[in-house]
């Protein structure tokens, strides 16, 4: 079992000007990879705690991965903290620094002396050659432990960790065995329910793994206002046997879960919900009132959201919902007010598909209605016809207005995804 | 000097489930109350890697913060740890336990028997009463070491740590002066430029306490794609003098970045735009393109919005464009077009002012414009009438789809903002 230990180092990390989303990122690469991580560390700019937090995981892990401090300026000194520890000068590498001066060159700019200084490396230190940015990565052996060193840049560090410290990491494990993993992503059901229809799953792949069938595991991760996901993973002699078991697994899993699944891995709400819409050649439009343009704006987020999205009306007051909508009079937050909305944005749009909230967002209530009452209307002759539905956020003390937005929005995604898949009303 | 560590404790943390933002903004405030912080650690929901933590934070550093292990479920183990460090049993604290009890009675649940956990606390420690959730934090002593424990959950740390912790800290620490800061929130200006501008200043700040002379510290934070902070930082006898000496810092640093500055402390762009708007009795629509709608979400994140916020149009395909806003034929990224936007929402939505952003936030170029190019368009009679901006975004190989719509949106919402303050043109 090998145990990796993440070092973020940076001193605005600790001043909290930035916030460390790099480490959570690797710690999810390791855990997807079978791989141990116990603990996380951030430190500043100093040589002596570098080196200070990089003996004492050394001491407790196989291997410590230290992220940042690779750059070009004299705060950038995990190169020189990595020698200490390693007991090595640093030496340039004249590869590296040939990289260094074309990226330059490429990109038109000048070359500043101070970038050489990402070109040295510990003596004996293999080098993660550069693809993106300008400063390389290294991994370095100490007896048989290893210290990794990629940039602070979150695009580089990924790119950096997944070819080259996860396989040096899954090498030098031993583990001849492949591990993959899938996330199935869901919306609309709780953590205990979740847990109660796949508790029997669970136990039945925990009994073959005892009985010694190859067998993947099954994890929950909350993920905030995105839902939660399962994660299947499984570890087999092969690549392909580990994909086979997943599969296999995933139809398991799906059979339980039914339309509560949403997308597998990377693929969010809405881009389910655009290649729903896509497959069927229907355009979409969107009314938001409390929402004030989250699910446009989540929609155009996804690149060749153009096929799908035709347009969206913001209409935060009440007289634009009337105006521009044909909203007629009476309480805005209604089932009435969300099915006028929707079937007006289709019409405003000329989208097969409209779909619509109104809701009281808070801090204040709103026609009598409480913060967190939302309606969503749903107006589409392809599915029925027009439709509204009622939900409520934040009963329970919670009630804050941008996360009542926030579950509002993907719930209204979510609603238009099991319309086009044809389960509305299950779960 | 004290010198404090954040322990933020769970398993989810490390396995990159949950970004651990708790940290940062701890260490923010920290660093604003003049107390250093070296050290963040994240360790997971087990004794014995928390109680070794603890030790070792409190062998370097003055007091311990840990954030998270305080639920009511069995993975809830900082209170065991803090008892094991301290040497001393856990004890029913019968007053925290009658505010849980009371708690669950008002929103109207019931109460599972384990909620009770969150009542013991740690022989001989103070308790940070509970006010938003169930757990209590707490304030430990050992010897001339504090150690304090706050909920994970944000909104209740902060709490915590704004009315308990941080006091305790700044009145442990001996300090009898006054530590104050304020954060001058800015856009449109590159950190090279700051500091350009601001040196003179910040070495006649330095040349001001050598001498012996009250004079506060300036620095810079970088905040992403909300644009740089100035901090202006300082230590006097009292309160009230410190507060006199920021003001008058505020003056002198205001002048050298003139309209630069959009905000003070917690005021985002969307706040100070719609404060302007309030003031001057102006009602806003917006007519969104590549943004789809993120201006008008951050404007209506804003409670209150509705005073001054009319509607949107989030017009993302051309013939939307054309057909609600009478943008006429010929490239919809143009000049021509971010006007016409910009005229026909305010007509569309009744508004005085008119805001419009069309562009390109890739992946393909469009209409022959490269990735990254955005056309603000502005409608104001109060403010001599129409007119259109150009911002190319990205040109460096940054060209990230999600961070041209950002910058795009943030860019609109200040260029209003110049406009209103009667600065459009000058920086």
């Amino acid at each position: 079992m090998t145990r990796v230990e993440v070092l973020a180092i940076g001193t605005e990390l600790l001043l909290g000007q930035v916030v460390d989303t790099n480490s959570a990122w690797i710690g999810e690469q390791l855990a997807a990879s079978g791989i141990d991580s116990y603990y996380q560390t951030k430190v500043g700019d100093n040589l002596g705690r570098i080196v200070g937090c990089l003996r004492a995981g050394l001491a407790r892990s196989e291997a410590v991965i230290c992220c940042g401090g690779l750059g070009p300026t004299k705060d950038d000194i995990t190169r020189e903290a990595i020698a200490e520890v390693l007991g090595v000068p640093l030496e340039l590498d004249d590869d590296v620094a040939v990289r260094i001066e074309a990226m330059f060159g490429a990109r038109g700019r000048v070359m500043t002396a101070n970038n050489l200084r990402q070109a040295e490396v510990p003596r004996g230190a293999t080098v993660i050659e550069q693809q993106r940015g300008t400063a390389p990565g290294l991994i370095c052996r100490m007896g048989d432990r290893s210290i990794y060193a990629v940039p602070g840049v979150p695009h580089e560090m990924r790119e950096m960790i997944t070819r080259a410290v996860i396989p040096d990491l899954v090498e030098r494990s031993g583990e001849s065995a492949a591990i993959r993993s899938r996330t199935l992503r869901t919306w609309g059901m709780a953590e205990s329910a979740l847990d109660e229809v796949l508790t029997g799953r669970m136990a039945a792949l925990d009994e073959a793994r005892i009985a010694g069938r190859p067998a993947p595991t099954i994890a929950f991760l909350a993920s905030g206002i995105e839902g939660l996901k399962v994660r299947i993973t499984a570890k087999a002699p092969s690549a392909d046997e580990a994909e086979r078991l997943i599969a296999a697994e995933e139809e398991e899993v799906r059979a339980v879960l039914g339309p509560g699944v949403f997308g597998v891995d990377e693929v969010n709400m809405e881009a389910a919900v655009i290649e729903l819409m896509r497959e069927r050649n229907l355009g979409l439009s969107v009314a938001e009132s409390l929402t004030g343009g989250l699910v446009g704006s989540r929609l155009t987020a996804v690149p060749g959201a153009s096929d799908v999205f035709r347009g969206g009306a913001v209409v935060y007051a009440s007289s634009a919902k009337r105006a521009l909508l044909g909203v007629s009079d009476g309480p805005v937050v209604s089932e009435e007010a969300a099915i006028e909305m929707a079937v007006g944005v289709a019409k405003l749009f000329g989208a097969e598909v409209g779909l619509s909230l109104t809701g009281v967002a808070g801090p204040a209530s709103q026609d009598g209605q409480p913060v967190g009452t939302v309606w969503i209307g749903l107006s589409a002759a392809a599915m029925g016809g027009e439709s509204a539905h009622l939900i409520r956020l934040g009963r329970y003390g919670g009630g804050d207005r941008e996360q009542i937005r926030q579950i509002a929005a993907i719930s209204a995604l979510d609603l238009l995804r099991r319309r086009l898949i044809g389960s509305v009303g299950e779960t």
